[in-house]
């Protein structure tokens, strides 16, 4: 038997557009993971009582087990869900006291806090059980009718996950559905769909019965999606399988940052790292410095985004600037070595090429990069001609920078 | 007369939450400018055939003009919209001779295109009109059953819009519909939703019957939403109204981006600019360089993180780093002298902080943050206790030093 689910967002701010909603795509990542749940439906309607009202009606005719709403809880005129709700299930309201309580301890020294509001934010269905919000104000609700459970939680994100991780999959999720990852997605980069799936054909044709295999390309690589199609069979063997294949290849899995890999080798192996950018102009530099941890071995960058910083503080003599060009695979070598030697690190990278729109010549086209890496004797500088478009170009070569530096120190 | 839009995106990477649907965000936000036309329900379906017929017959039954239906028309075995279709409506496939003989000359010197993936990815169902896709290989489809017309689209975002802007607005829609903005957005910082809520409270009350006002306030400033209620009235003149009373405040409109503001005076007034970061680590330095014309008017950076690049590159006594501390209005300031003074810019710009989660002391919490700026004999020094969250915390520095150098530059 499996349980199906489905995802309602509530919000004129979601319908229109004006804001891409990422809750419903976190509620599934979290709620496709366990085993006999799936997820058959996701709807956006608009902050109207008789659209929610019709379309409750709709979803609670479908033989859903478990419904999540959010939005169109907060204290603003906008925000009818549960006055939709409450017209939809004809029933009162009733003040929970905890919640207020809660909510007048908490917001004693405000000057500006609200009784009235507080009030009326901690009031719920008389026929719903009450979701603690710690993070915010309006009280969240379940609702059980029939066979189906009705959760009701703020948009704003930072409630949503509070209530969602700490409360329904403690209690309603946990107890009666095993976790079982279904999912599994490897990394990879620097090599093509096509010679991935030559790989992996035998490996996916003698296991189609029980998992699935997605190639999901990309702009800075593909990743491969393994999924359990019978139930009872394990996805982690079947990732032993694939690696066995392409584990070269990989360089992470599921969310993992290609910095945070790097990082974590350079912390492992107590190495300090220094950047010299220029068309990247301090791209590299705030991924690696995301990282929390980029302390312990980021010293910092130069971002030599004119000629005159490339020769005043990189020490590029303008004869080589002149003759080679500062698109050159011999300016992004020595912006490596100088920034290493300058700030007296273990690694120098650099990256020095043309984002656009602007800036393209015959020989060197809009998209060219050159990226250089300075480590122990090792000297690597490589040509690029990357998507020619400014956002993406600069998305890829940052990619590109990590990945080589991973290659050269893992 | 209001024709009712359903927006309906199809793809179990979407359900289960692994993609963010951003085409229907888009597409939203495309149609909803225009009179008359009103989005009512956007839907997200798995690859599963029957759920899409079913689903699509429930959306024919409620009288919308329009269904746009975004995914699943690639090669590849899960894309299975145009199956869908074709048991929903009981019809055949065509071959499309115009888009064949297209792909086929466009890939003509590919040695793996695939001449059959190309037939197939040609083919519509014989009761559609074909959409041209210029950006990619499946063809679209629009279909006109009963009062609706359905278009069909590839997930591609980048073909998706290509579809939407140069064949669905021009050929469906500008022809019978006025386009009129609906909404304007302006974009403030520095100042409370309250204290601007008050300035505006009248004109709010005053107009309530043909606009609507939404306060939507963020990590970096509070948008002001404008809507009209009363599609007779005008929106711009509205919008002066408004800016007559919080005019001070606004920086911007709809998407613009504070550095893209900060980057056009910069331009106009023939400035030149240089950054000293440390807590920062290259943000504020890539979000100007994420500007095309930047070369003009940026010079570079030097991104401090460690003490040692602060002593030796700018300049800073270890006497004062350790007097101060490197997280000080002091050291900021001389940071920003310095980088102007050694870049020979106009403007230096500069900060120092704890953006967290460690290095935070009882002076000195997680979130602490200096930001100065040194202009033409004007020196600011500024501190700030931000969200002591890393991502979040340099989010808001960055905006808050790019609206400093805005009110100064201005």
């Amino acid at each position: 038997m499996i349980d199906n689910v489905a995802i309602v967002s509530i919000g004129d701010e979601l319908i229109n557009g004006f804001t891409v909603d990422t809750n419903s795509s976190w509620i599934a990542q979290k709620i496709c993971q366990y085993r006999a749940i799936s997820i058959k439906s996701k709807l956006t309607i608009s902050d109207n009582k008789n659209e929610i009202v019709d379309k409750l009606d709709h979803l609670l005719n479908q033989n859903y087990r478990f419904i999540f709403i959010t939005g169109g809880l907060g204290p603003t005129h906008d925000d009818i869900t549960k006055d939709a709700l409450k017209k939809y299930f004809d029933c009162d309201l009733v003040l929970n006291d905890n919640h207020f309580l809660y909510l007048k301890n908490k917001y004693n020294h405000h000057v500006s806090a609200d009784l009235n509001l507080i009030k009326e934010q901690s009031k719920i269905l008389t026929l719903s059980q009450p979701i603690p919000n710690k993070e915010g104000v309006a009280l969240g609700m379940m609702i059980e009718h029939k066979n189906t459970m009705i959760f009701v939680m703020p948009g704003v994100p930072l409630e949503m996950k509070h209530m969602f991780n700490d409360y329904i999959i403690p209690n309603y999720i946990e107890e009666y559905y095993q976790f079982q990852p279904k999912y599994i997605t490897l990394l990879t980069t620097g090599i093509y769909e096509s010679a991935l799936y030559k790989m992996l054909q035998n490996t996916i044709y003698s296991n189609k019965k029980e998992f699935t295999v997605s190639f999901l390309p990309s702009y800075t690589g593909v990743k491969i999606r393994l999924g359990l199609a019978d139930i009872s069979a394990s996805l982690t063997s079947f990732k032993k399988q694939v690696m066995l294949n392409i584990g070269d290849y990989v360089y992470g899995y599921n969310n993992d940052k290609i910095e945070s890999i790097v990082s974590d080798i350079l912390i492992n192996k107590s190495l300090t790292l220094s950047i010299a950018e220029s068309c990247t102009g301090g791209y590299l530099s705030k991924r690696i410095t995301d990282i929390p941890n980029s302390s312990k071995f980021f010293i910092g960058s130069i971002v030599s985004y004119s000629n005159e910083i490339k020769n005043k503080y990189l020490d590029i003599s303008n004869q080589v600037l002149e003759d080679k060009g500062a698109v050159s695979g011999e300016v992004a070598l020595l912006m490596a070595q100088n920034i290493r030697k300058k700030f007296d690190t273990d690694i120098g990278i650099s990256t020095t090429g043309i984002s656009g729109p602007s800036g393209g010549t015959k020989d060197k086209p809009v998209g060219r990069i050159y990226i250089a890496i300075v480590f122990r004797g090792h000297e690597i500088v490589k040509e690029f001609d990357l998507l020619p478009k400014r956002d993406k170009h600069r998305e890829i070569a940052a990619h590109t920078a990590f990945n080589m530096l991973r290659l050269l120190i893992k």
